[in-house]
């Protein structure tokens, strides 16, 4: 793009801010030439502001030791809360994961950040998540209960399995969230897997 | 976001980011979270090199003081160039609407943007469009016609009538980009052929 009329020399800056943009997840050459244009409408202040913001976060956020959730301090706030239970340990995918269920004010343990799940074909392999520093935390032996969150998706379904496996052995309790209908969800329109999942998970009420 | 746990100190730089992420269009809270989230499981040279992108792009690029396109240059490349004419001047809302119509190779005129269209409720008024602009460049009588291409949307349509109006009065041919377009499209995605159609044919207003 903006490689008309023989102006490839003029528009160096606007290329690469688009070639810049363009890296970022679900953003194509269309998306990022329409951020790239409302960058440059705003005040310059913005750019600024934008742009300081990426670099002090980038800079400044690091991996929690504990949970491997970012975080500005070396330990997070959730593993230095004194108010949470150390007992149960919910492991989660992602940060934004971690979050949902915050939100949600259902869960008072403690969480594992993995970053991703198992899925060789993308190169994402076990040596890329943050299982070791799990099996790390488990040998204090204070965790009674795992709770393997990841998504339920294949990457998601396998990673939980492969460390379901790798840390039963030490009799700490490993547990999956359950699979079933989403509170609020329709029946008429949820998939058969997830209604197979619901009827054979029910409870007694 | 980001608030869990009493931890509202240490994430601020997070909580920084993700709002100046979720100022871009179309980009919400989520998909700001997602953003910054992988911002930060990159490389920090990905962080410099976008935060610098940024900067250099708000600051290098101004507007063509013919044109009124984006242009490191005073005078953009499109403006200097001498094998285009001057004599078919080609009105359009945004840089992106004129570089679809580069692509498409069926203009070898010059341009004029007007970076918006008229919408007084979202407080579009003319002052805010580079209209003036226009005046003072037909003024010199080397414009033999003036093609309207805004998008064909209330907005643009509004705009193209009031422009008409303005710029009728001394001689010069004003004519607007021909359905062809499909009404309430965006030209910025539309394909070259059709763009082509639509200069091709134009009619008098």
């Amino acid at each position: 793009m903006a490689g008309y009329g023989g102006s490839s020399e003029s528009d160096k800056a606007l290329d690469r801010l688009v070639r810049e943009l363009k890296r970022l997840p679900g953003i194509g050459t269309k998306s990022a030439t329409r951020l790239a244009y409302f960058i440059l409408r705003q005040s310059e202040e913005y750019a600024v502001s934008l742009s300081q913001s990426i670099l002090a976060a980038r800079q400044r956020l690091n991996m929690c030791s504990v949970c491997s959730n970012f975080s500005e301090a070396p330990v997070c706030a959730l593993c230095l809360n004194p108010q949470r239970t150390d007992e149960i340990l919910c492991v989660v995918e992602s940060p934004a994961d971690l979050e949902a269920f915050e939100k949600s004010g259902k869960f008072q343990g403690r969480y594992h950040v993995l970053h991703g799940a198992l899925s060789p074909l993308d190169g994402m392999d076990e040596g890329k998540l943050r299982i070791q520093q799990l099996q790390q935390r488990l040998k204090s032996g204070v965790v009674k209960e795992v709770v393997l969150a990841t998504n339920p998706t294949v990457e998601g379904d396998t990673t939980a399995l492969y460390i379901a496996r790798l840390i039963k052995y030490n009799g700490t309790k490993v547990t999956r969230i359950a699979h079933g209908i989403p509170v609020g969800g329709e029946i008429e329109y949820l998939d058969g897997a997830t209604l197979g999942k619901a009827l054979q998970n029910r409870v007694i009420l």
